[in-house]
């Protein structure tokens, strides 16, 4: 864009934003509520959009949501070369590093990755679990930098990198076992009672078209927690597809049994993050990929 | 209300709820999208309220959530009353329980519950990870019939009952006590990095308030699970409030440290649930109150 972006109105819009409405954000940054009005509006003329919603709380358009990303970056930006220069402030404030986060990886390998990145610079981590449908959002918005998703579409100013596949594998406890799955497979899983995440975890459905099969049985549980979900099949209430890093130890004493060790389900998890050169973003991102690549299969 | 409420109209509105438009309720419905819509607007006139926010998807106005979820009860006694008459196809279909969980108790006592559920009549757990901010609405809309919650305050529509106090205690690991805590702890532990759940984590901060202190150190981690915020408390990112039911492994072997065992903070928790004669809400009531009352503090 060749028109300018005035930084103090980016920066109000984004207080706005962050506050929830424009009293909030008029004390936030010590000015009038009318003079961050002005500003909001001023940069509405000046990019010839609408950028807020004005419900309670407002909420950006799409095209707010492009400048507040950028406000965001700029305060990243801005943070880094006060911390490189040894500038007043920035070392007592440690960097912030938000991060959206598949629910299985957050069960099984990410904590890892995070306890493997070095302590110095000091990182704040601001974890989100990630829910597909919001992911995208988020990062657009820039309320996260990055994100690890099973979603390979690059978002708007982000760049993708393929992190592995986490394999899953259709299971179920020994007794649900004897009770539900004593004929064929095919004929046998899709009436009995499964486990699902929530409503858009259709993982279990996916194995059952490969069976050449479709719909699951009458009974179908929600259990929205990676270590509830491999609980709830533990203590029988449904066959599901676990993964299998996070299940191993069940799977090999026997809790639980692999139906169909022959056709596991594998899920590619990507990394996305904001196009951004941020030295804290990219030593995360370098560990991440690092432990992903131990974990997960290539 | 004396003006009656034309049933197709209301459960038109439903459809058109969960179904996101007005389009895809029409299809759902088998009418035309001109049919599904004349029947909101003749329910609207008949209220005299707005019942709908015609934004995509749909969402239902503070009113229509109140027509939303009379929806559901309706539907819900209905099969209630077809199960007993023994109807067909009542027995192919279970009865759908949904219930809103606060993470701590999904993660500790919640899953010992539902397998004590007994096994007839056959129902199916929806369970919806509580989101403080979310819940009241999830049991205004209906969306869910009961929650376990720590708020105290009925939702309209609701009976809430106390199920019990899960007790908090301050943690760390070792390592980490050693490196951040070896002074005084109302010195140290205002200083030292912390792990919240989200943002809305104000346990930590309450724990410091009874120290006589206030805010937490500049390092302030978000892990918005319960294992993992625990299991990121043991890898020592930082100290934190452990539910003692969920960390007592880990606190009798020495994997964490009870910073302060004199100074536990107790939760109480409320069953929420519809006023709705429902014979399957009241059977999981009953179960999840009794193992409340063994495993949570009176």
């Amino acid at each position: 864009m060749v028109t300018e972006l005035p930084l103090d109105q980016v920066r109000t819009l984004l207080a706005v934003v962050d506050e929830g409405t424009f009293d909030a954000a008029a004390a936030e940054l010590h000015v009038t509520p009318s003079a961050v009005s002005q500003r909001v509006k001023a940069l509405e003329q000046r990019t010839g959009r609408v950028l807020l919603v004005r419900t309670k709380p407002v909420r950006p358009t799409e095209s707010g949501a492009v400048v507040v990303r950028f406000a965001r970056q700029l305060a990243r930006l801005e943070r880094d070369a006060r911390a490189e220069l040894g500038m007043g402030g920035a070392e007592e404030e440690p960097t912030r590093v938000s991060i959206a986060v598949n629910a299985d990886s957050l069960a099984t390998w990410f904590l890892d990755a995070l306890t493997r990145v070095p302590s110095e610079p000091r990182l704040c981590f601001e974890l989100r679990r990630e829910d597909e449908a919001h992911t995208a959002a988020l990062l657009r918005e820039g309320l996260v930098m990055a994100a690890v998703t099973s979603a390979s579409e690059p978002v708007a100013g982000c760049s993708v990198r393929l992190l592995g596949r986490m394999r899953y594998v259709a299971a179920a406890s020994p007794g649900f076992a004897e009770r539900y799955l004593a004929g064929p497979l095919r004929e046998a899983l899709p009436q009995a009672p499964v486990v699902t995440f929530d409503r858009s975890d259709t993982l279990q459905d996916a194995f059952l078209r490969r069976l050449r099969r479709s719909g699951t049985g009458a009974i179908r549980h929600q259990i929205p927690t990676s270590e509830g979900f491999v609980a709830a099949i533990e203590a029988g209430l449904g066959w599901g597809m676990v993964p299998e890093i996070q299940a191993g130890t069940q799977l090999r004493e026997g809790r639980l049994i692999s139906l169909a060790p022959e056709r596991p389900v594998d899920i590619p998890l990507y990394w996305q993050q904001w196009k951004l050169d941020s030295p804290a973003l990219a030593t995360v991102a370098e560990v991440v990929a690092r432990t992903a690549a131990d974990v997960l299969d290539a």
